[in-house]
């Protein structure tokens, strides 16, 4: 029997724990995709206690539970970080095959040096030696600890980049830290939240904002303004896909309509998005900006809680709709438009792996390495089985070596252990594969293809700005 | 090399063993849902034969053989039960990878201490042992030697419960039995069997129905009728998800066309489904009932066969229709009409097992333990490499907890032997987790899990009458 | 560590290993679906290096290639032999985990003897022994040195099969060669080559085509050519099953019109493919041949490179549209039109392998042996994972035994070797099997499977005329 989660967790062959103990252990980390405001890193402020930094933000954990039957007063309400964290301790023997269960323990492990498994006996004692330690782990020092090279925020074009701003002049986490785009709310025609965004847009554009040619007006600026700063990724959560043919037209008069208080029919909305998201994806090109597409979240199922807690709260499902035809015309359309962004295609739904794999396979332009491909594991796939699932796939259909390898997507600092998780994931399949005689034993090979996975193919898509 | 299906069968490891030999083999069953008929148990009558209870109405097995290319005649014709059996031995050693082999053979070991693999040659002899054995093995004597504590069967809206009522009186199983609400036949708005069941409704309810809240108010006795009997789940074919919104009037309309004798649009089908799924749905809430939805079938695929045998005799499939959107907004229209009865949403096609696990996990209440979560892996997921995937989804991204556990879904009393199935199933991959280093040893956490995936859980939705 | 592709390569127990050596290695060939021309084989000219017959027209290296980077110009331009294939071997070392990276070794080992793994540092020297022995393998060599036994090409109906007349002279391949039927070109009602192809099919068959009548009547006359030239199986690229029901009426307006140069709806096109699909099956029916739908596949995904290269160069993709309601609508109108022929059901979205193979369940007639069954994992699941999860989910729901087994679907003669492969698989499978007490050690049973599916059942398609 194999010791619970120690240094050779989940490495099953001597080949793979030669492997990720040599060559994958100790690369740095580009964590291209996170969810960390900026301004936690610029101001830097230590944290209060482990329930701060652990359930604080953390809608993976407050999932599971409620689904434990954790009342929700312990999960988002005035309960005590204490009784917080008694109830986190209670939820996590319950969690087995969870990835939460690998990752607590990895951040305790790493981040705290705690090793036995936490339950409701030990939880209180756990609590204490972790709270001693938190107070020395401020935002940087965690960035710094972990290794990380460079990392992506998430930001609103109308962001006015301050804290960015900040941390060129005041950084010692090590790792170049940079905006990235997403630019949701400009899409969401049909939101509470479009008609105010707009208004903060022409502010911060400058631009007054009367029409469809004045929103791209206003987007230019900003796209601009962000890759002065830095920027070079953009992001968008296409939830649908929408439907083409391109229609400016209809695009544009949807927008009027909307600026006008008009109801807009589900086609004219499509319409809108399509043509935007086209219009986008040239500007992405023309700045050599990376695009990524995260496609087929399911959000706020749950009308009751959004109504309490508002999104990302842990009430979002995956979506099944078929993507194959609309995704084919909007990345044909865009083709028509500028030659494609490096674009980076995520789904949530697992049965869309092969499809998004096999089409981004055909969208590639000579002597560009990897033009369109499969992004990482996403949000519920983001576990052992979903990513040994995606490499198999992403694998058996593409050159694996040309794949950008593993993004935390984190609202929390003590998530980089993430990466730790997938290279041993990724160090074990290789190990396997070679060890069974799938693969030679080439070191050389085998090196350059974990470098390039887990470090170097990520960060090769800033290096105009690292 | 392990012996063929000996005492540690599907147990790869030792700690597998231990947990399935120390823990799960010896606790009750509680099988929530199976199609025996409650008279065949109340009549408690000796079996005539090895065929008549492993092929009289066994659609899996007959399926299988007609791939295999027996003819009709020895299925469900007028062969003798010898030749019956004969065919099906001839099938046999042709299913490799299929369950029927591990049920055939469990059933055989189990009930009549046969140990050799059933093939055309041996299978006189094996035939006659296990006629003689038969007769002494009648549906309450099963039930005892399974160790069945609690059992539901599923009952028509106008049921009598007759033999229910006569099973409260002399019942030698040692299980409580009770009855299961099953109203296909009242959703069923365009087939042929509606209008006379509606007659049958009528009767059962003595409710004149000539509107739709007519229906409701026959249904609402019904259910009380049910309830009073100890019924505590109702369950429905979803074949297909109606689409909302929730439209009370073209619902109503639907029924009175229909009444009429007037075709109704498949529009105003969806509403009528979608409005009484939705009605129903604060029934089962305010009795306190569990809800299941069968979601995916594709039933009767075989119209020259249909037009012969009628349903529920292997002509069934697996639908493929996007279900997400559909099921969000039913569920939410439940949602509103009344707090969610406690769920278990089931999937015929296990593309959908994440997208029907992350939407149960949406719709949780703060206190409640798993109020909605995904039923077991189903029909031709309800195999070892089914189960597996469905164990391995369901705890990626729920706690595993909290799951129901098995049931038949069977039409035989042999079936018990897939409660073993399961349980060994479940006992593999916690030995794995636990080897592998993923999950500590724990055996206090590892028997919590087990005693309430096996057993609890599921007897847990029947505590008020059990 | 096991020796990298070895004797025994994905031979994983000593079980598969007696299994494959002792029964399936030796077994011959029967190679039902794949695309080398006739012309080639009836030629038999020797190959001018090992690029013209590895690189010519494998779109699957080409497709790897172009992901990895590697320019159009060494692909299918105007580089020489040697930079192409030393563009291969660059690509090589990146392909871990995909079916390229064993195909290529199991070649070079079999029809070539080399036997260490293909990188850019060997690359010169494998390229010169290879073109040593290439020229002595000309294709009839390869056919018989691969123990082919039976093989299909794929033929236009129009086509003359003067090259299969030819074979029939004159072939040293040890192989019966017939022309299989593949009428893509009748069904794609819109496509540019529609016309044209009339035409050259009214001149084919000596019949006026002006009606859809006319159609059929050609059609007609070609079905019995082909069947007095050995064709006993039919092929169609079904990459959208088109909607029902069955409109003969509406099928013959929109083949007026599209002769009359007018354009057509989508729901003319639909029901121009659903009649005459439904037509061909009653044809396919009373001749007694197979009929093989390849269904899912999104081809030519990109506008740029297909007005380039032109269909069948690599930007083929996976298509994920519902396709259980139309295609039970259609095989339901052909069972109305005829009894079923025997069908074969092929997938491009593994997430239909259930669909299709339950579907494929329902649809048999009494005494019929697997009357319409899934065909093998195809295309891009034509690889390890795709196979085992094809053999797993089949074996779940359908006696494997009456599997066809493998095809190589290639365009390429040394593809033979994928039968191997597939082999491999098939013997760990079951090897599997028996030393995890799932299946009895029964040689006789087991080899009688092996020997079915890896060839016989194949093979017995064509019992009338090989």
């Amino acid at each position: 029997m194999t010791k619970f989660m120690d240094r050779d967790f989940l490495l099953k062959t001597e080949t793979a724990r030669e492997l990720y103990h040599g060559i994958a252990e100790t690369l740095p980390i580009c964590d291209f995709h996170c969810h960390i405001p900026a301004q936690q890193i610029a101001e830097n402020k230590p944290f209060s206690s482990i329930t701060e930094v652990w359930l604080g933000g953390d809608h993976y954990k407050w999932r599971a539970m409620r689904i434990a039957g954790v009342p929700e007063e312990k999960i988002t309400g005035s309960a005590s970080d204490e009784e917080k964290f008694m109830a986190w301790a209670e939820t996590m023997p319950k969690l087995i095959g969870n990835p939460l269960y690998h990752w607590t323990h990895l951040e305790l492990q790493r981040y705290f040096g705690v090793e036995q498994p936490l339950t409701a006996e030990n939880a209180k004692e756990i609590y204490d030696a972790c709270n001693e330690k938190i107070t020395a782990l401020r935002p940087q020092d965690l960035i710094r600890v972990s290794n990380v090279k460079l990392l992506c925020t998430t930001d609103d074009p109308v962001d006015t980049l301050e804290w960015h701003r900040q941390l060129r002049e005041q950084n010692e986490s090590g790792a170049t830290i940079l905006p990235a785009w997403r630019p949701d709310k400009a899409l969401n025609l049909t939101a509470a939240t479009f008609l105010p965004w707009i208004s903060q847009l022409a502010e911060a554009s400058g631009e007054e904002i009367e029409t469809f040619a004045g929103l791209k007006d206003a987007l230019f600026k900003r796209l601009r303004f962000f890759h002065e700063n830095g920027c070079r990724l953009s992001d968008h959560a296409l939830d649908t896909v929408p439907a083409g043919p391109l229609d400016e037209a209809l695009a544009a008069q949807a927008f009027a309509d909307v600026l006008a208080g008009k109801d807009v029919s589900a086609q004219a909305v499509d319409a809108y998005r399509f043509a935007l998201m086209t219009w986008l994806s040239g500007e992405y090109s023309r700045l050599g900006w990376t695009m990524q597409l995260h496609i087929g979240a399911a959000r706020n199922r749950n009308p009751v809680m959004f109504e309490k807690l508002g999104p990302d709260t842990g009430f979002d499902a995956i979506d099944d709709a078929s993507i194959a035809q609309n995704l084919t015309a909007l990345l044909g359309a865009m083709m028509a438009e500028a030659p494609l962004p490096r674009t980076l295609l995520f789904t949530l739904n697992d049965k869309d792996n092969y499809v998004v794999a096999t089409l981004a396979g055909t969208l590639q332009r000579s002597g560009a390495t990897a033009l369109v491909n499969q992004g990482p594991a996403w949000w519920f796939h983001d576990q052992k089985c979903g990513m040994e699932k995606h490499l198999r796939n992403l694998s058996a259909v593409t050159p694996l070596s040309e794949f950008v390898g593993m993004t935390t997507d984190s609202r929390s600092l003590l998530s980089y252990t993430r990466h730790e998780y997938f290279r041993r994931i990724l160090c074990n399949m290789f190990g396997t594969l070679v060890e069974d005689g799938e693969y030679p034993d080439d070191r050389a090979a085998l090196e350059m293809l974990i470098k390039k996975i887990c470090f170097q193919n990520a960060y090769d898509l800033f290096s105009e700005v690292r």
